[in-house]
């Protein structure tokens, strides 16, 4: 098909395929003509995956070509490809705060889910300046909230791989982790908010009016 | 206390703390001279609370002046201050899609879990187009991963809030609202990834080696 068709069907204006052409985010058509090229339903299917890293996961440019190069990687496997996607997805980094306390509950509470943590990590310092924030404002026990949020996020990872696992082969399976992290993190955040706003009112609505 | 001792206690220089006062996202200090000023505990307080909002939530200046009016706002309640910073802490917004089965799936997910959810508001939009993105590159079945969202949101958010009532007042509750939405939205997204990523290396991991 003709780069006007391509629009068409993926919704993605024309000075936009170009430019995620120029940037690399999408294979050259193959050329026609000095001025033409023709797109197959491959470059269809990787311009809606563009979109989605991109329009709906917020993803810059150059983060959505890491996402896409581990797809592409010829040595790609499911735990690689996952570690690309959160790198490039998640703003979890920073330098950890010099606060030996959140140090050491973070050390503790890795070591009580069983998990590994290296301590160079973007995670690790989230956790880091996360807990050293709350001391300072004064909220100390939100410590004991990340207990829960551990336990709630293994259910949801169990889940989402179980998710991935339907894949049919593993070039989808590895667009479905991509596709997944994104628009995941985004679905989470809305069904979060729903369920928090109902647990509030819920408990704070006033008693039923007498009969 | 001057602003430099301000400075020393919260870890904020004096050029960040003088444009959060020029912001009006920290009130003035008490004059004592021309060009001097005293401040108090309270100071400290409110100047590790923006900190906490804009270094560690990530939040823009008047997304924190939004946060910190719904702290100060005579008539706060509790579900009131948790809409404010709901608003100002996501960036669930845009329009939705015209895709209706987005639309109808969202209609189901939502009446599934005896939720409430107006059409114009960021939340609905960002679940329409997150299912009609997911529709989109192929992976309908998606939409079966948010029943599991929404059973584990319905754990963290019950634990939210029992965390928030045992603030020892309704200001001390508002403020946990605050930080617990800015810095829970971090650490959750830290403890996803964790949790995931041992989840993966589990499934993928090769069998232990013969005795």
């Amino acid at each position: 098909m003709r780069v006007a068709e391509l629009s068409n069907r993926s919704g993605v204006p024309v000075p936009t395929i170009k430019y995620y052409l120029r940037e690399g985010l999408l294979p050259a058509g193959e050329r026609t003509s000095p001025n033409q090229a023709r797109y197959s339903e491959e470059h269809l299917h990787r311009l809606r995956l563009v979109r989605a890293l991109v329009e709906v996961g917020g993803l810059s440019i150059s983060a959505a070509r890491d996402v896409l190069g581990a797809l592409d990687d010829p040595d790609k496997s499911l735990y690689k490809a996952m570690g690309t996607v959160e790198k490039a997805v998640v703003a979890l980094d920073g330098e950890p705060s010099s606060d030996e306390v959140a140090h050491e509950w973070v050390r503790e509470f890795v070591t009580r889910h069983g998990w590994e943590l290296e301590e160079d990590s973007g995670v690790y310092a989230t956790l880091v300046n996360v807990l050293t924030t709350a001391r300072q404002v004064g909220q100390d026990t939100f410590v004991d909230v990340l207990d829960d949020y551990a336990r709630a996020c293994v259910d949801i990872s169990e889940r989402d791989l179980d998710w991935v696992m339907t894949a049919p082969s593993q070039d989808a399976a590895l667009e479905m982790v991509a596709v997944g992290t994104v628009l995941g993190d985004a679905a989470l955040a809305a069904v979060r908010r729903l369920a928090r706003r109902h647990a509030a009112q819920r408990r704070t609505a006033p008693p039923p009016p007498c009969p």
